[in-house]
């Protein structure tokens, strides 16, 4: 039988407020077993740009990751929210080690092709990029993983990645190994049937009533590609997905994705 | 016998040039067997300072670390440089691990007490900081650990410290179970008899010259603190220690230091 993985995944509505990012931390360090944490960004890096004078890149109403501004997530994410996550989590006896996909080539990107946008300095994951057997090798020696958004491509080019495909292909590529569910935890208490309503949380999604809720108009279009990379690691063999606020991880309140 | 480690120290004077940079980062891929990088921070962090507007704080002329600061170094040297550093060499096939202290609890530091200067978040190290045994398990999976000059407390604090002296209680914690070739690398090519000559190299300093050389004085003031960390290292057991241009590691000219 393969042995339990969690894998969490935060994001800035978390990571951008103190006090909560301490006490996911808290929730986090008393999740038993073998764990992985992935962390996006926050405001922090837009309100630096601004600060120096740096305007954001936009195209069609897309975000595009210039040099100066990969220089400025590079040093948020991989910088400031990584260690200071990683100092509170040892504080907590979790023995956290931060990792940019260029770290021991973790994760190996590719820069997203030009097409009709040119995004700059943005990676994609395909199945070849995540490097299985050393993160493995790091929760054997008792370690736990913690991923900034941030990659590299192999060739000294680091690229900015989105979370929660960082998330989704860890769990895919360590599925070959491990039993693993993967925990998006974001500021809802799971997939809502009405979003002004955080008690009306749908407990449980599989392929077959996913296509009525969509049918339906149920499920609100924000979360519907969260929902999709979710079955997409459930087809790829991850036994589970946790869709759950993330102050609430060790609750009841929650979605969870499975494939019956 | 134990097995050859060869630890790296490099500084602001090649980080800020990214051409040298870029050189030594090609020179370290070709040294052969286990070795670690070491690098200081450079000039970007107070320029990011000052066109952020955050006066650097100075007391007695010793520049202090508030919490500006921190944040601001953190960014630097443990997101942008080491992240650079990381993903070039990974360029070069060389299979490097960034580092913090708080990175598998690597280093511990201890806050800087306050006497007649309080330094602020500035961390020392002594004999139980390192973490001997995780960083033989990172070497012995075929990693070369870079560290960056961000340790922490063991309590959720993160601290500026000294990369000379990183590097030194690095050489020495690890001469336990390697012997131990330390090399300071800078912009000059050794310890200089004549600092307007740089072919003014002395080539080996022993506890009986360097005494001598003291008396003297023929040894610049500044080269001082660098020698009595490198006589420290070789009391600890760290098998040589050798001062050189970061440019010529391949090279001949250079200071060893060694015990006899």
């Amino acid at each position: 039988m393969k042995s339990q993985l969690k894998i969490f995944k935060i994001g800035g509505g978390i990571i951008d407020h103190e006090p909560d990012l301490l006490e996911f931390l808290r929730l986090f360090s008393e999740v038993s077993g073998p764990k992985i944490l992935v962390h996006g960004g926050g405001k922090g890096a837009s309100e630096m740009m601004t600060n120096l004078g740096i305007a954001p890149q936009m195209v069609n109403g897309r975000r595009i990751t210039d040099a100066a501004t990969l220089d400025i997530v590079t040093m948020f994410y991989a910088g400031k929210t990584n260690k200071q996550v990683v100092a509170g989590l040892q504080k907590l006896g979790v023995n956290a080690l931060g990792l940019s996909g260029a770290d021991g080539n973790v994760i190996q990107a590719v820069k997203r092709p030009v097409r009709e946008i040119d995004y700059g300095f943005v990676g994609d994951l395909d199945e070849t990029s995540i490097n299985a057997s050393l993160i493995h090798q790091f929760l054997e020696l008792g370690l736990t993983p913690v991923f900034c958004p941030i990659n590299h491509d192999g060739h000294g080019q680091l690229l900015n990645t989105n979370a929660d495909t960082i998330a989704a292909s860890l769990a895919k590529a360590l599925s070959q190994q491990y039993a693993v569910e993967l925990h998006f935890c974001f500021e809802k208490n799971g997939v809502l049937t009405d979003v002004n309503d955080n008690q009306s949380v749908i407990p449980k999604i599989t392929p077959v009533n996913y296509t009525e809720l969509k049918e339906q108009g149920i499920i609100a279009a924000g979360m519907l590609p969260k929902l999709e990379n979710a079955f997409d690691a459930l087809n790829y063999g991850v036994e589970k997905v946790i869709i759950e606020h993330a102050l609430h991880i060790n609750g009841t309140l929650k979605t969870e994705l499975c494939m019956n």
